[in-house]
């Protein structure tokens, strides 16, 4: 495949923030909105007319990216939807990825995180095999497992700080020394940021009360936003307490914000006659919505 | 791809324990070793003779199934080094996996977690696509997210404890009322299993002490252990507390235990005139060294 990493592979611009945010905050420029386009296609979910199956699901991703994209800030492709499918999925998503467009910022959700050696084999599947622009990660073995993912000043990773589903809390929540797991984790990734990586976080729109805590704790990382839509996360906190409040997530436009919806937008292709037309209204209601 | 499941299918056996570990204790049972060949192919690291790239490792990965696994309880395949040639390397992990003896148990390090709905589709991808009989899972985002990957009574799910990396401690070593966190995940797992889960725990080699720890927190679970090798584990330590102690886990031979070793036994390929040789001796040698 093809990826064009010209722009992504700029050093850090003069206002010290990184070639992702400067991609990122020149997206924003252009569509004012958070809103990043979620690509997660469940062959069970595709509209009539898409075959479920890996091709169904291809043809599905096109569309999506076609109609929504010039209403988003980021497009964010989920790796398990493509892996379910085997090699033939990833070689979708290879196809897929081509066709995004250049100047929107491509961030792959795949959650990774494993010892050193791993992780740099994860790097090459993500950053150079798929283009990745920006990753997801775990923070469970901690910053120097996935130092080979943190390692790439034009890269980016979004660290799990606070995730979306309803049982987030059985490790997340545990007090340890005074404060929630999450938030020490939240300090550990600003700490790392401070000391040079390309690091935010991510925090689920599903727990208002920790958004804002985490930003308090925070204030500096750009944060990714998942669970709005089909999770029924809090939009107000997302908007209230989502941008960065210090430098260098604050001196960018729109803070480093990224808030990623996928079924609340696919879903409107269904039971229409028109799935492009569906997607590109919803979409741009998203984006008003997360107007900034 | 084809993959046979008619063994790995079969119920919970009639000593309550379940697929995953009846197949693996009749491995034990004729192998009389802990030992689980780590099929982790780096092609900056193959024998000579081996092109760099996807070809030379799925031919490597294919010379050491078929030295190494007549010594070996189960095969642990990574899926990164793998994914780091896209989908032309799922497809060679594809072929690799329908090369594995139907005997032997497979098991995929993939560490996946992520909220329900993906997790379904992490699940489709490992146990459907590549046959995994056992994967490895992270705990961070909770029982709830990854219960796609736990509700299969004939596989099975070794979640993330205390890890092998020099790093580990970062977030895994945080106190909660007197006690690390990988104990509260080592606690939590355990409530899981009582509650009908087929699972277990990674818990790496490098840590001795934790290892002792992590053993009588969770006396019943089978633990897959990393770490021996090129990472410098202590063997003593792991032969001591990594079986079980409680029914189920004790209930089965070998105590429901496995000992990933990867960079040990494929390190013996390099600077060989008979790399097949060489691996097969190796890996006679480490199971000798984790015979039960």
């Amino acid at each position: 495949m093809s990826v064009d990493v010209s722009v992504s592979s700029q050093l850090p611009g003069a206002n010290g923030s990184t070639a992702f945010l400067d991609r990122l905050a020149r997206r924003v420029e252009v569509v004012r909105t958070y809103l990043c386009l979620g690509v997660d296609p469940d062959p069970a979910s595709l509209p009539r007319g898409f075959s479920r199956d890996v091709a169904g699901v291809e043809a599905f991703s096109r569309l999506l990216i076609a109609a929504a994209s010039p209403y988003a800030a980021a497009i964010k492709a989920n790796l398990a939807f493509f892996e379910a499918f085997g090699s033939a999925g990833i070689a979708a998503l290879e196809r897929i990825r081509a066709a995004v467009p250049s100047e929107i910022p491509f961030v792959v959700d795949a959650k990774r995180g494993d010892i050193g050696s791993t992780a740099a084999r994860q790097a090459a599947a993500l950053y150079d095999g798929l283009g990745a622009d920006a990753i997801t990660a775990n923070p469970y073995l901690g910053r120097e497992a996935i130092s080979p993912l943190l390692e790439r000043p034009d890269r980016f990773v979004f660290v799990l700080c606070r995730t979306s589903n309803p049982g987030a809390g059985e490790f997340q929540d545990l007090s340890l020394e005074g404060h929630p797991l999450y938030v020490h984790v939240a300090r550990r990734v600003a700490a790392w940021a401070a000391s040079g990586d390309q690091v935010g976080l991510v925090v689920g729109a599903t727990a208002p009360a920790e958004i804002a805590t985490i930003r308090a704790a925070a204030p500096t990382l750009p944060f990714l936003v998942p669970g709005l839509g089909a999770q029924g996360g809090d939009i107000a906190a997302v908007l209230e307490h989502g941008p960065a409040t210090a430098a260098p997530g604050s001196s960018v436009t729109g803070g480093g914000l990224i808030v990623s919806v996928s079924r609340g937008i696919a879903s409107a292709a269904l039971d229409t006659a028109d799935p492009g037309a569906a997607i590109a209204r919803s979409a741009q209601t998203w984006a008003h919505q997360l107007r900034c």
